[in-house]
């Protein structure tokens, strides 16, 4: 069966997941800006800590979407700071079936899609991956590469399993699941303190974050926030999950969280998809989100004080 | 009525009371490292925004207590951070009836000198006061000036209001209090979010503090889990309080708080007296104290960090 794809946003998830499925064979049009000559002369490189590194040489590449035209999965990987610039970029790929995926971070990038271009044709994807882009097409992949994957509305669909299928078969450990929102919440209890205390501390990796006994305590005590704000919302994720996770963060090294990386390259950092939304929407339903709030405010603060 | 006063601590709050006592009329003596031989050769020069300012020319500085021997007033000044120093400087000052009065940030200082000198020799004065010290014995003073004293254990005595009577015909306003913890808190409400957030904001005076919408949020919640954790130990503060010390903060300006000066100046800050200690006696309590515990935790980080 042949299908077509887009990928929109060429950062490093973009990049990483785009370049497993063209090695894969699938037809595979990536928008790109800055890195469009570098790639469409060099391809894409994927080093890799855990798998073989490849690289894919030919990349089709484009600098705009209607030069790639209509496909069947349009793969949503661009900053959600940036998420108006879709309403221009997605017509161009759209035909009657066309179904848009967003592997972005945190909570309303779904949402924005659906009330764009209709809720039937959302689907999200939560990246379980640390990667890094360390320069043009060239992606540092320094562990795990899981995606979660499930419709924005209901339950997984024979849909929702065929693109999952595509990306499994590329490679990809691929995990189609009835309840993306619950997904959702599961990332997040990585990434609000993770991300959070990595600008909070000015620039801290992961191994440092830990290493301090007084940030240790706070990322288990966020982690314990956002379940337990999730449980209002009605996600049940085990508070089990928190040691779990600290474990295997342990395991890291010294990674560095995307938002960390936006944030002292002076780009910028998704505040309100990652802290404000799970603010709002555990405020909003009566969960205890003070040090959320805290940690939302406080980054806001900082990233906009830098920005300055 | 004659009695000796000693000043353990000539920093701006040791610097700027006891010029006043001095231009009174009082006999007293500063202990004094770095300013001393230049306060001794040019005396105190008080600057003031509200009052007038004045020069005491002739100042008694000392480099040890020994060379002050007994008096009849021990004014505290240090750092809450050196108190092991006290246990030392104290002893050569102390008469049969001495009294120790610390006019110290925070809480547990009364507590230190009470387990090392006796409960009953302890007072405490609580300073609601705006100073920097802006070169070696001169100091700024920027607004207010109350002093709120009381003994440290009990309600205020002869003794009390005898020692407050000389801070008030300085022309220092001095107020007895029969509660000086619940002065202590009262005073907490300020300082912790204050002091905090001029931290965490990378040095941020009080007017920038309040101009940022967050952080203007961050100052009104804090302050209110302040007093709702003070309330649960057992000392009332009216809710209305938040509202009044926000009105008083705008009109100070840019108002630099004293732990970020430290903190700037790269000197260690009160971390343990004022967030530590009111952390800990919250949550032994059982207050809600989630915000104040990840302030107590980010600040503990960034100065750690800071000293390396």
């Amino acid at each position: 069966m042949s299908y077509r794809i887009a990928i929109v946003g060429a950062g490093a998830v973009g990049c990483y997941y785009g370049a497993h499925l063209v090695r894969a064979g699938a037809e595979v049009h990536f928008l790109m800006r800055s890195d469009l000559e570098h790639v469409a002369e060099s391809g894409l490189s994927i080093e890799s800590v855990s798998h073989e590194d490849f690289v894919v040489p030919e990349v089709q590449c484009h600098a705009s979407t209607e030069e790639i035209g209509e496909v069947d999965l349009v793969v949503i990987a661009i900053k959600a700071t940036h998420n108006e610039v879709l309403l221009e970029l997605i017509p161009p790929l759209l035909g009657k079936e066309t179904c848009l995926l967003t592997l972005q971070n945190g909570l309303g990038n779904g949402e924005f899609l659906a009330e764009h271009f209709g809720e039937s044709r959302v689907m999200g994807g939560l990246c379980f991956v640390c990667l890094n882009r360390i320069s043009p097409g060239v992606i540092k992949h320094l562990g795990f590469g899981l995606i979660m994957m499930g419709e924005l509305c209901g339950a997984a669909t024979d849909r929702t399993r065929e693109v999952g299928e595509w990306f499994s078969s590329s490679g990809v450990a691929c995990e189609v699941v009835d309840d993306l929102m619950w997904a959702s919440w599961r990332k997040l209890v990585w990434n609000i303190p993770f991300n959070g205390l990595a600008i909070l501390g000015g620039g801290m990796d992961v191994a440092e974050i830990l290493a301090d006994e007084d940030l240790q305590i706070l990322v288990r005590q966020l982690m314990l926030e956002v379940i337990r704000t999730a449980g209002v919302l009605g996600f049940e994720i085990p508070e089990s999950l928190v040691e779990e996770q600290v474990r295997r963060t342990l395991k890291m090294g010294p990674y560095r969280p995307s938002s960390m990386v936006d944030f002292t390259a002076g780009r910028e950092v998704e505040v309100e998809a990652i802290w404000g939304e799970a603010w709002r929407r555990g405020e909003a339903a009566g969960a205890e989100v003070g040090r959320l709030e805290m940690m939302y405010r406080l980054i806001r603060e900082k990233t906009r004080s830098a920005a300055v």
